[in-house]
């Protein structure tokens, strides 16, 4: 590094530390950007433990996650918190670009300087949510926040990813969404520590909640297993959301008790570093000769002249 | 191998290149579940090529991918063709449940041996689609299908997925959706080579058709490219489904002329050896000697003794 790029490094560090903005913004680039500046800068940073809660939201689109988001940041600040949203947008991978309806809808908080929130592209950036999230977190510890609330938009893979990234994982849904979203519900079902039936002031609301919780009592359960609790909120008037939080605590007073957060922190780290490991892994494939081999080596499986696996075996060798 | 697993192998290769079902299914399972006889087996059925069409279906819950992918077998079925249906769920990566409800739909083909229906789970096996997807269309080659339909459900990730392994993508929305599909369109439309507006007797079709159409009017484009055409259907009424064919058909015309399809299978190919590549990789990471430094290292990542970076890199080192 150059003297003139480690005082840049160092003024940005030190912005972190107070929380600026601009600061924060630039470092969550670059840690997207896969940067070769950003493990020296995490490791200047340092490592809290055990760092701010980290609340995940996530379900079918039209649930009203943007809105809950909303209140819930209004809840925390009320306790005198300091809270940092990542909003993990379907943004596309060729362009690159970002959708700003969340920020857009979050504006009343825009403006509050104990509120930080920023989008994240699900992909298209080194390692994955799994390798980036953590990162952002440790960053976001440092500049004093104290609950990061991780929401994604979509079903599938993305509520996954939040799991494994939060402490606490809140599934939301909402009457009348149709069977794509009843079908979605098994996978739901298991990363949810916290099920929340939000626009619960419409028809149907019971029938939702008393089928999530018919599946809750199906499911088996090893002894002091945390059983999801089902809220009913409706974000948009603030209904339900001292329930909601009051949840989210105890769901945090049962990880630290039973020894599962700890697993979970555990758990998160080895995802983390493996993401790291299977990036380098993949940039160096991407590189100079390898990428080469790598082209080559597509055109013959194209034409039908090599069979992929002893293709992948063969290039493995000469990594 | 052992004579006997040979001798297995020799019926479900004679059995897959038959055409039977059963064989078709338990060969799917061997590459889902990354079993080490898969490339030998794959070797022995050869690499066809061009191979067969590969068209994916792709856009939000509700829009009807299920109906109009049973509308294009019914189509396609009427020319004569052999149709293959990949339909990747959002399955939970925790059960490995996968839903059923797409197959259940498709039901009135269930009795037709010129088709072969299949659910893929979306991810928890070796390497992902990128991996998993044309190792299974070469199987697919083998036992004389004409023409694969992928459908996957959800936005984000899945379509990007899809796009990488299709030759042509259908991407389908339909009226009244809301915002938060709007919003999807952005990364929507640069995976879409046909873009359908399914359910287009309902109201708002004609500002959604028109909305698409600016949209794309708005992207640049190099001579010659593809323009994206938009499609109205009803696909429950088979409305829409002779254009969307004719469509289909004009889009494969011009990957063959351009030379836009060579392209694609190459780059395709690229992304499967890399994909099996990094699950090779990763399948070491994961096991023995490798498998234990990981979670050593977890541990001390999780109590803040080791920076990830740190960790990643001290890893790779030792792999």
């Amino acid at each position: 590094m150059t003297s003139a790029a480690e005082g840049r490094v160092d003024g940005l560090i030190e912005g972190v530390r107070a929380g600026r903005v601009r600061d924060l913004a630039r470092l969550i680039s670059l840690i997207e950007d896969g940067s070769p500046q950003v493990p020296a800068i995490l490791a200047t940073l340092g490592q809290p433990a055990p760092g701010p809660r980290v609340i995940g939201l996530t379900g079918p689109p039209g649930v009203g996650k943007s809105t809950t988001t909303a209140a819930l940041i209004a809840a925390l600040r009320a306790r005198g918190e300091r809270v940092a949203v990542l909003a993990v947008d379907p943004s596309s991978p060729f362009s690159g670009g970002a959708l700003l309806g969340d920020r857009i809808r979050m504006g009343q908080h825009a403006t509050d300087d104990g509120v930080f929130i920023r989008s994240m592209a699900s992909r298209g950036h080194l390692g994955g949510l799994a390798a980036t999230t953590p990162a952002v977190v440790r960053v976001l510890a440092a500049a004093g926040f104290d609950t990061v609330l991780l929401e994604t938009v979509g079903v599938g893979q993305s509520e996954v990813e939040v799991a494994a990234s939060s402490d606490t994982t809140l599934v939301l849904l909402a009457p009348g969404l149709g069977d794509s979203i009843q079908a979605a519900k098994a996978g739901i079902l298991e990363v949810g520590d916290i099920l929340v039936v939000n626009k619960a002031d419409r028809d149907g609301a019971d029938a939702t909640v008393r089928d999530l919780r018919g599946m809750i009592a199906l499911g088996s359960r090893e002894d002091g297993a945390w059983e999801p609790p089902v809220v009913r909120t409706v974000a948009a008037t603030g209904e339900g959301m001292a329930e909601l939080l009051a949840a989210v605590d105890a769901h945090g007073a049962w990880l630290a008790t039973s020894g599962a957060g700890t697993e979970r922190r555990v758990l998160r780290a080895r995802n983390e570093i493996e993401a790291l490991a299977l990036a380098a892994l993949r940039q160096r494939m991407e590189r100079g000769d390898h990428g080469r081999r790598l082209d080559e080596a597509a055109v013959r499986v194209a034409a039908g002249e090599l069979e992929p696996h002893a293709a992948a075996a063969e290039f493995i060798d000469g990594l």
